[in-house]
């Protein structure tokens, strides 16, 4: 998959400006956070942890895995790549402070590529509160992007996988399912309804909603990024329990109900299965908070992940990577 | 260039195995440091920044560009990458406490050369006092690594490139020049001396040496990761001074001399300009702490780093991975 182009007389490639020139490019100008004590330019940054404790995380996205530019703008490649770790911080219980970036590219990609990827970052940094504090950037056949992020977890013990505990609720906060249909769509050739589409191009993960549940006294937490059913699956191992989902709880948005009827899908599956949408999933002892979804319920039992009482039988519940 | 393979009967892939499997394999008992407060296998790990604010940075590998895997054990890879990122923490005089890891690889890749890179990576953060807390793998066509490091300033500020000050010394701790001339050995088609290709494969970064000079007052420091003058050159430019190198001052070990011998290169040349040894270079108001050794001054004047005081003219004083 080639990236984006620009013709051919305008071509500025990273090859002729240089990795020193790269970086000043796109760290020049930026307004840091104040958790960012030094920024970028030096051999490391430093960030503000105020209680003593940083969260950290680390996720890969790799060009014709995660994203394709034929199917996303560079802009919106580096939003996606940004709001994949910072939901894991929130998740935590987290407030984000700093992404740090790892890019290897072909060293003939168009320097207004990488430019606007940057730009998506430092966007989606900038939602969640935090700054691009570092990176680094090298040669490769292929498009890599790793982020880490970095997080404060205010004075708050940080919400593990392994909390949840038998009459606890389950509860959810932001979309689930919509990154699916985007790229069921997306597969089909099609480039529309523009919402859905642009779910999969950009999660919008409900980045506040992270502490507001650590706050609120969740004992687990987790965000979905393989799916409802597969990440729950981590809850459930880990905290010991049985987690039943009630598929009546879900309130099917209309245009995920109408592409799911254009494609012969019950919009459901893409609920329970959909991955990417980058939603936090969270146990809570008594009642869930403002703007979450109750949809389940935690029991005692052998770890398992049911739906109104049974195995889900509507097909693989998540994806790796490397399935063959 | 291949990844190593074992005989195909005995091959297990990535692919086979899947990311979880690969990520438990890897994690499954590992003694971490007690900086360590929530090791991996949740949405993130949890770091102890004792001081309130914590040092971190990322640096990329690629396959091909920063190491072979024909010159290298993918363990050597590991530690080489770890390294390059724990030596940018300690030349902002901080203590390395964690490390996260971004691998993207062929599906194909057999899971006991990722082992084995990930055995380098907590021999080397285990060296520096550090954890290997956290990481992401994704399938991607050509072997990249990008290694975050971070790291506690133990209540001092950070020792930036920017504080050098006319009148300082500037002094050196760790090696200079060897890992380029195991390079030249290498590329070459040479296999000997071991010492000196060894220093090219694994560097040997002096991670205390940081802390101590931050402790002893070090105006300004960094690693020499593009070559001794490139790098004090980044020192010149950020901190608005001359810096003039003696070239007399090095004793150059037998090995780097016979080699230089050998290959009709002066050593001096590699100690000057070659790259990847990570030894640091500091400036210091009145005198180097013991184990370092002054190597030239500090003086007003437009930003420029010269050689027995003039500019040198040996060939190109470090590179970019980007260069024509």
């Amino acid at each position: 998959m080639p990236t984006p182009s620009t013709p051919a007389e305008k071509k500025i490639t990273l090859a002729a400006l240089g990795e020193f020139g790269l970086i000043s490019s796109v760290t020049a100008g930026r307004t840091q956070p104040a958790s960012t004590l030094l920024g970028p330019g030096d051999d490391a940054a430093v960030v503000a942890a105020p209680d003593g404790r940083v969260v950290a995380c680390t996720d890969v996205l790799v060009e014709g895995v995660h994203f394709r530019f034929d199917w996303s703008s560079p802009e919106q490649v580096g939003r996606k790549a940004a709001a994949a770790n910072l939901a894991d911080v929130a998740a935590m219980g987290a407030v984000p402070t700093a992404l740090l970036v790892g890019l290897a590219c072909p060293a003939d990609t168009d320097v207004p590529v990488l430019q606007a990827i940057t730009d998506g970052l430092w966007a989606e940094a900038a939602a969640a509160g935090a700054g691009v504090v570092g990176g680094d950037v090298a040669a490769s056949s292929q498009l890599v992007l790793s982020v880490t992020a970095l997080g404060s977890l205010e004075g708050r013990p940080p919400v593990t996988r392994g909390g949840a505990r038998p009459g606890d609720v389950v509860a959810v906060a932001g979309r689930l399912g919509w990154a699916a249909a985007g790229w069921a769509v997306l597969a089909r050739g099609f480039r529309s309804p523009v919402a859905v589409v642009g779910a999969h191009r950009v999660p919008e993960p409900p980045y506040a909603a992270g502490p507001q549940a650590a706050r609120a006294g969740a004992t687990s937490m987790i965000d979905v990024s393989d799916g409802l059913l597969a990440d729950l699956g981590h809850v459930a191992g880990a905290s010991g329990v049985v987690i039943d989902v009630r598929s009546s709880v879900f309130s099917v948005a209309g245009r995920l109900a109408d592409v799911g009827q254009a494609l012969g899908v019950d919009p459901v599956h893409w609920i329970l299965t959909g991955g990417e949408d980058h939603a936090l999933v969270a146990t809570f002892p008594s009642g869930a908070p403002e703007g979450w979804t109750v949809i389940g319920s935690v029991s005692a039992g052998e770890p398992a992940v049911l739906v109104d009482g049974r195995p889900y039988e509507g097909g693989p519940a998540g994806w790796e990577h490397f399935s063959p």
